[in-house]
Order: structure tokens, then C-alpha cells, then sequence
């Protein structure tokens, strides 16, 4: 499933369980996640509103991040890239991931091409290996 | 100073200083800071390379946020709002805020406009606040 600016997927896996399950895949494609936000927690505790349960990983590829900071150094405003997951309240979870070609696209600078490709495509293969249909 | 995807000052103060006074800068204007990711130490701990000193703030309106989310469920892939600092190594710091308006450009969801359009307005003024002549 597209959408305009990342890739997403829904996973025949309730919540709680889906999120050490995406961490495990960034782990495979060299992503350590960095930062997490709780959103369901932080609109609660800063507004008292509830939304579904929504967390925001921060998914960083250190080699990735290094390449292309060197490249631009401004990209630490389009880092780390985000992995949203979230609940659909019917034992499924949707998974997104930013698109990096997206991300980069108005940056402007060639020289982030090749990284930009690279995160894309190790991106795109967590939410492939996530949509596989799992082992019995 | 405009790039692309953001706009950028530089300040007469040195980087250790610099972080409270983007962080007090910030809360001013409504957003708090809700993950750091300094740059430097995780580059020397994950690949053990020398960068410049360099963090990267989240920042978050929970208001804006709440309205943005519930426009647009996958606007967590571009939140929260990113802030650099970074050292200069020359006692000033570059200080660089992710342009909102550029970031919701490509979601093509009209019923984000007023948000991304409260949220640029509100830190401009962050970086306004932060390149006026300081009080004596």
C-alpha cells in the first residue's frame, strides 16, 4: 500500500506484539531505533483526549545516518526515519515506514542519491519480511 | 537563511548553552522537547567516528499534533518536528528548524494547512527570538 510520502502494511498482529516484532526487523536491516513516542501516552498526559494505541519509532542505520550527514549536513532535520505503528482495535496493527526517496527529493542534493537508495531499499525489505505470511 | 526543507541561524553561543536556550525558545511557543538524539556520541559509539557536536531535538505541539493526527493518521511518519544544534567550533552554534510547510507539501491533504500553517508561523518565531540581540 502507497502512500504519498512512506509505505505501509497491516500485520495480523495485535499491538503490543507488533512492535518488538518491526523492531526486530529494522534490527535485521541494521535500523536500531533511537527514539520512541508514545502517542496514545503523550495526548493523554499533555491534553487528557484518547486516541488509539500509536507509537513513533525513530529508526536509524548509523552507517546510512554517517554517509549522509557528510553529504548534507543539514539531514539531521529528516533523521532518524520514522516507523509508525499502530492499532486498528481488531487484533491488527498497521505498520508505516517514511519513504527516504521522498524525504530526500526536496533536499536537493545528488550526492544523497545512493544513500537515499540504500535506506529505501533495506526499508522497503522490513515491511516486505513483515507481510510474509509468518511460519506455522 | 533559507535551505529547502528548513531555515537555519546561527548564534553567538557556544553549543553546551545553546541546547536550553532552543529548548526554553521552544516551550515559549508551545513545544516541548519529546526525544534528543545527540549525534555525536551515537556516531562514536555505533561506528566510532568524530563528528562535530550535534543533537537533534523532536519538538511537539501536543495541540498541533492532536489536530494534524486526526486529519491525517499517518502524520506521525513526519513528526515530531525537528531542531538541530550544532557546534560551529568557533563558540556559535548553527541552530536549524524542519519547515513544516515543505514537510506537509507532499502529504497532499488540504485539511493540514492551518496546522502546518500555525506550527511554521510558531517556530519562525522560535528562530526569530533566538537571532534578536540579546539583552545586555
Amino acid at each position: 500500500m502507497k502512500i504519498e510520502y512512506g509505505f505501509r502494511t497491516i500485520i495480523p498482529t495485535p499491538y503490543a506484539q507488533a512492535i518488538p516484532l518491526v523492531t526486530d526487523a529494522l534490527k535485521t536491516e541494521g535500523f536500531g531505533v533511537l527514539t520512541e513516542i508514545d502517542v496514545q501516552a503523550t495526548m493523554k498526559k499533555k491534553l487528557d483526549v484518547d486516541v488509539q494505541p500509536y507509537i513513533i519509532l525513530g529508526a536509524c542505520n548509523p552507517k546510512l545516518a554517517y554517509r549522509g550527514l557528510q553529504a548534507e549536513p543539514e539531514l539531521g532535520l529528516l533523521l532518524p526515519c520514522n516507523v509508525i505503528v499502530y492499532d486498528n482495535g481488531d487484533e491488527t496493527s498497521t505498520v508505516s515506514i517514511v519513504d527516504p526517496l521522498q524525504m530526500i527529493g526536496f533536499v536537493g542534493n545528488p550526492d544523497l542519491q545512493p544513500v537515499a537508495d540504500e535506506a529505501n531499499s533495506r526499508l522497503r525489505q522490513v515491511l516486505a519480511s513483515l507481510s510474509e505470511p509468518m511460519p506455522a
